[in-house]
């Protein structure tokens, strides 16, 4: 970040009134009659409604829109674990994504506990504020339990972002790119580089569509995750290999596809080389990623790239995914965001990108054109589609699969 | 509530975006690269200063004007125990009233525990988030050991406005009608009626401004509580009289002040008749008061009356504090909202009932004439001077108290 972005973003959060949301009304408040209907004596009207009902909730607070931004600051961008206070101009960015893409209501809260346990029952207990759950930058492994646990607790979605809004947009894109290139996802032979939140979960997620275990190669710190290993955690073992191949260099040997959820600068360009032919690269690292599209593109061009920033083409980023999953759930008051509602999402962001883009969208990139192919495999986020196309994918796979309360 | 405005009030919460608060973004949008700044890669900058130095946490986020009303919906209005989901439409209407008076942005969390323990924990591990802490509608006495518990952890404010709120209102109008009575606190006779959060706070607040607690008779279900009685709980026993009085009727002999925090009419019209001269009626449940204006005033014309309700003078109304308390709490960087500061909120509104009200406050509440004596010993909610004075007040006190991080 250069000292003149650093400052230029220090000066975007202070001012007079520091930070990025304000909480407002939006209703009438112009007399003490709205006062009255908004506090005593009025308000009690759906108390006692609520106290009958307990899903009229829905009709008469903000739960209905209401989404919470929840991290315990374990595992903050690329900046680790820097606690909550720290956390929170994160929290409070997201939230503004979600207002901007989606319209959606959102409370940060930053958690001042990394105790799994502590951490869930304060995440339980003040759920009832809430429509949905939206986890955020929580250090792996404890992500998972963390998560599973409360979807097990909770009648509201709970959806960690790091996980399955990665998931989503890769799969989205790597769908798209293995049609480009002639590939299947039951056959392709898989690379993925990072066994964290966003690693894990794309796996999970790419099997559901189609992917074989077989075929899968998870290579972490340690090298190739395979069958031989001791040691290994349960969540990164239901990916363990039968293979000889120790790393990464072992691995990326004739591979289909490479996806790098880890650190910069880990793949040599001979990698890339060594891989099959028409291969797919998703370096993901931020903010730089696991190869730079120069090097790729300098030892060969039979291949599709995509990387996590807004300055190459085929930008994988969250928020094409959690405003618009999020809005669908929550305009369906879904009890949970299942498979079907994640696959719903990834289909329809993956259709999005076949659509001829109309020229607003050209305009705010400044693009001559975006036509469906190697340069373009995923819809771009500021295109005006998305909000009409993805919450509406996401709402009818809620209600089909049994979990709308409409 | 007739059914009329049950229905206006119903229908003031619903509509295409229930409740009645939203959250949105007061910085610019309009660009890239204004999200740039408002995400990745820009909110880094501000990560990294508060992972270096946490109190800069107060420049970057909305943690400066932040104050989560927070209850587990165990004592809702005259409701009783309707939990947290029922009460959110209550504590989104106390967001209302936070920023309509004081411009104090709220976050309303419900919290799903009625357990001690759990629910102090839960509170303690969101608190990061919030630049200061409202309890509300908590039973007693459960709330006195969860707003102890919480003041000793936290280095913001926490504040039960049931208990201060309605004790610094009180405390004000009392003082004016003490000194309009020609009486003196140190000498004052008083019975509170009520041995809840409201009650037991008042006479704490009062014996610090100089009541003392022998003059004191606190009188619950059971009667007056004296020294004589068993099995009467610690909040309880610090008023507990040396006294052969046993009943209401007994205590009411004599007194200089009434305080009711009860019930619907609990007190009868010789039991005023039986008080000293010129004595001080605060009569304040609601919606009913202990006795009506009309009661009273058909027995004795020589005192001061106060009630809960807008439709009769005097009325003691929370709204005069917490925005105004809390606004000069958060511009000083409180870390908590000790006595020094209650007591600075009761003066400021003591003495502005003593001021030349201005055309605009009798417009708004459509009076001739607003004269500082038995029927306006406090301030009206819709004074515009209130948010000049009672924050700087505040204020001023949290600096010279040492409790100021500025």
């Amino acid at each position: 970040m250069s000292s003149k972005f650093h400052q230029s973003a220090l000066e975007y959060h202070q001012g007079e009134r520091p930070g990025k949301i304000i909480v407002s009304s939006h209703k009438p408040l112009a007399t003490c009659e709205d006062l009255s209907l908004a506090y005593t004596p009025g308000v009690a009207a759906p108390v006692r409604e609520i106290a009958q009902d307990a899903n009229k909730v829905y009709d008469f607070t903000i739960k209905r829109n209401l989404v919470a931004v929840i991290s315990d600051g374990s595992a903050v961008l690329g900046l680790g674990n820097v606690g909550p206070l720290a956390s929170k101009p994160v929290m409070e960015g997201k939230a503004v994504l979600f207002k901007y893409f989606a319209d959606i209501d959102v409370f940060d809260i930053e958690i001042d506990t990394q105790d799994i346990d502590e951490f869930v029952q304060t995440v339980k207990n003040i759920a009832p504020t809430f429509g949905g759950i939206n986890l955020e930058d929580i250090s792996a492994p404890r992500c998972f339990e963390i998560e599973k646990r409360l979807i097990e607790m909770l009648d509201i979605p709970v959806f960690h972002d790091d996980q399955h809004g990665t998931a989503i947009i890769i799969a989205a894109g790597l769908l798209n790119s293995l049609e480009i290139q002639g590939k299947y996802i039951e056959t392709a032979k898989l690379v993925c580089l990072g066994a964290g939140s966003a690693g894990v979960a794309t796996l999970n997620l790419l099997c559901e569509l189609g992917l074989s275990k077989d075929n899968i190669l998870l290579v972490d710190r340690e090298g190739v995750i395979s069958q031989d290993m001791e040691n290994v955690s349960q969540i990164k073992a239901q990916y363990s290999a039968k293979t000889d191949k120790k790393t990464l260099v072992d691995a990326m040997q004739g591979a289909d596809v490479f996806i790098g959820v880890a650190a910069a600068n880990l793949v040599s360009k001979q990698m890339i080389q060594s891989m099959a032919d028409k291969p797919i690269v998703f370096a993901l690292s931020n903010p730089d990623p696991e190869i730079s599209p120069k090097d790729v593109n300098s030892v060969r061009d039979d291949l599709i790239m995509a990387t996590g920033r807004s300055d190459y083409p085929n930008q994988v980023n969250n928020v094409l995914g959690f405003p618009f999953i999020f809005r669908g759930a929550l305009d369906a008051k879904a009890s949970e965001i299942n498979s079907k509602m994640k696959i719903a999402a990834v289909h329809a962001l993956k259709d999005l990108a076949k659509l001829e883009v109309p020229d607003s969208v050209l305009k705010a990139y400044a693009a001559k054109s975006m036509v469906f192919g190697k340069d373009y495999i995923i819809p771009k986020p500021f295109d005006p589609r998305l909000i009409g196309i993805v919450p509406k994918a996401v709402f009818d796979a809620a209600v089909s699969s049994g979990v709308s309360r409409l």
